[in-house]
């Protein structure tokens, strides 16, 4: 048998019951965001391999399914080099294609553009348990808004919509790509340096304090430097507003409306959110794609180590298409953390409507038959699931079977005549 | 400028107003298959090539889009065959992945699986007006159902739902392979010209009886085979009951069970059936895919020129992963041709929530900044759709475009203070 039952490497078959749940999920999400004025959009999945490949993508451009040129016969002799043979490839995530629709079409869209998009990317990563290499996206962004608002709004509409799926006690972490810099100028390190600071910085919640000093000692930063540096991480565990403590000595590294701003989205966000999650200012969340150049933040949920989703501000990306730049901020969620959260969880999709079947004997009259069918179009059209099926011999393990599927509800139907 | 702003050649960027559309047809066919008992699922977009070229995929095998072979360091010197290259491709159809899903997973799935598929599909076709290389696909699929149940449940649910999209007046042709072949072996063509026959039958809605004639002798067959089959035809038109017409003539060429489950077909559906479509038995209808075993259908839309959708049985495609068949039967709707069909007619997703505007002027204090946020907030738990948005310059011309948005209602937020 040369045919192969299994899905392709890495990817995989979605059975009903976590389909059931995704949908719901799908649907929770595209309410949810609507309800703030979120319009969905699409992008195809295959994407110009020079834009995949424009430094947008950090690590995920190594992980690129690239897709045989068509339309011509390909010249498979001589030497070769790759890009001969391919032009584009499927895509790794969902901003670098954003990104491109909205400077194709920025002016058939309203301004500001607040996009849902829900799609599949896909990513050549080593398989391995619960990591697959086709996955579900799910981003909202805002393109055109140069305030905090956008900043606001992503964090409200993205906690009302966990909060809404039954997630709790999770925390929103905050911080901002100019903090983190005005922290390391402040202890004075050089510009050049701060992306290797802040790689070392990112560990703080695996090695601590003393591992951060180490690991810059031994990268040859001053001691003092450093020192002054972890002093800041110091007393901000001791403030009891660390937002306030930080703002007040990096007075003169951070222009006001950063300071006033950052403030603001905590207040804002604050005041008007439910008491189902906190919203945590974290000077030590550096978030790993270097297109970053304002806000950035993370969701932390306590049923799982790793963040659940994450994004920020990238004022500077349109510009690579279009040469000008335009404020944009975005929040992917996790889609796939928060479907396993759920399936984990023993989650049921709620509100689901009543399910009968009506299990038909081999051989009624085409009369019987008839009146079953319409019977059953009546009660569909009254809101109700009904499954129409041939009654096995075995009747009561089909019975047992249907139940299992969630069906509660049993009509019999027989050859000599109607019994029921 | 390197990057390339328009998506890749011959696939297509989906804006909002044609997103919200879609979103609210997938959502009615979910709801609709869903009272019938359909399961949603799932493949990955990518699939084995050899499944691609397993023969049941006709003319698209020619049209896949391969996926350069990942995990190792390509060799590209050398004489080099295309399987040195690729493994994999991207699906160009839902029942080849179905039936490998099937396969690989029936012991996890309800029997008979009643499979509901919406998902995108790729096709290297030559890009034209209105034909897309990457379009969605929406398949429901009956497995492990012998009986004509399959058939009437399909055809009950697909029109359903064509009716709550707010079709009437279309058709759905149905016909069998099997009253085909009766049909030829009756007239005297030998079985192995019968493909070639009905590739001629399939253009009687183009060039007529005599056009029908005139290939099938100039493909060399006998005059007297023709004329006995074309009168068939003609006598059918006009026999008050075409299908009671061909049964009967069929008697001593096609089984009893076969000429009355085709029968039972016509009248469940007519009987439970509302009046905005009718169910046509067409003897020209033949569908092109060779894997059809039994039945086979066609939607027609007044609307529209060609089918927007059809399908039929293949009692023999799961066997060829399995080795052991399994009967099946599927009605594929043409997604893209009706989103196309509403967009032309000026569609408006129906109950659409209450739309309203925030404008807030910019430099609000953090205080009202807060307050809105709150507002905003209890208005979206209320069930309101409400944007939060700057007020630009010109606030005049800004209501405009977000009335054009569907934004009926809005507030105004200033520095000073609450005006409203």
């Amino acid at each position: 048998m040369a045919l192969s039952k299994k899905p392709v490497t890495g990817m995989k078959d979605i059975l009903p019951e976590e389909m059931e749940i995704r949908d719901y999920v799908m649907g929770v999400i595209k309410d949810t965001y609507g309800s703030f004025g979120f319009t969905s959009m699409e992008t195809p999945a295959v994407e110009h391999l020079e834009n995949l490949n424009c430094k947008a993508g950090g690590e995920n451009e190594k992980l690129i399914f690239k897709i045989l040129k068509r339309g011509e016969k390909l010249k498979l002799e001589g030497d070769l080099k790759e890009e001969d043979l391919v032009d584009g490839g499927l895509r790794y995530d969902l901003t670098v294609p954003l990104v491109r629709y909205y400077a194709a079409h920025s002016g058939e869209l309203p301004a500001p553009f607040k996009a849902l998009q829900m799609g599949n990317v896909w990513r050549a990563d080593r398989p391995q348990r619960g990591r697959y290499r086709q996955f579900m996206q799910c981003d909202i962004d805002i393109l055109g808004e140069a305030s905090n608002l956008a900043e606001i709004e992503l964090i409200l509409a993205t906690t009302t919509t966990l909060g809404k799926l039954g997630f709790r006690n999770f925390q929103i972490r905050i911080n901002d790509r100019q903090i983190l810099k005005a922290m390391a100028k402040y202890s004075g390190f050089a510009e050049e340096s701060y992306d290797e600071v802040f790689i070392i910085l990112d560990k703080m919640d695996k090695i601590g304090l003393s591992g951060v000093r180490s690991e810059l000692l031994s990268a040859g930063y001053e001691e003092a430097v450093a020192d002054r540096y972890l002093k800041l991480f110091e007393e901000m565990e001791e403030a009891e507003d660390k937002a306030a403590y930080v703002m007040e000595k990096l007075e003169d590294y951070l222009p006001e409306d950063v300071r006033s701003g950052f403030q603001e989205i905590l207040e804002s966000v604050n005041a008007s959110k439910g008491d189902f999650f906190e919203l945590v200012f974290d000077p030590t969340l550096v978030r790993g794609m270097s297109y970053y150049t304002g806000t950035i933040f993370e969701i932390a949920m306590p049923e799982f180590g790793g963040s659940c989703g994450g994004g920020g501000r990238y004022d500077k990306m349109v510009g690579k298409f279009t040469g000008k730049d335009v404020p944009a901020c975005g929040f992917s969620i996790g889609f796939e953390r928060i479907i396993l959260l759920l399936m984990e969880s023993g989650f049921k999709v709620p509100g689901a409507a009543e399910k009968t079947a009506y299990l038909i004997e081999k051989g009624v009259s085409a009369d019987v038959m008839t009146k079953v069918m319409r019977q059953a179009q009546e009660e569909r059209s009254a809101g109700k699931k009904v499954l129409v099926t041939r009654m096995n011999k075995n009747k009561k393990f089909q019975k047992e079977q249907l139940k299992a599927q969630g069906y509660t509800e049993f009509q019999e139907f027989y050859r000599e005549a109607l019994k029921y």
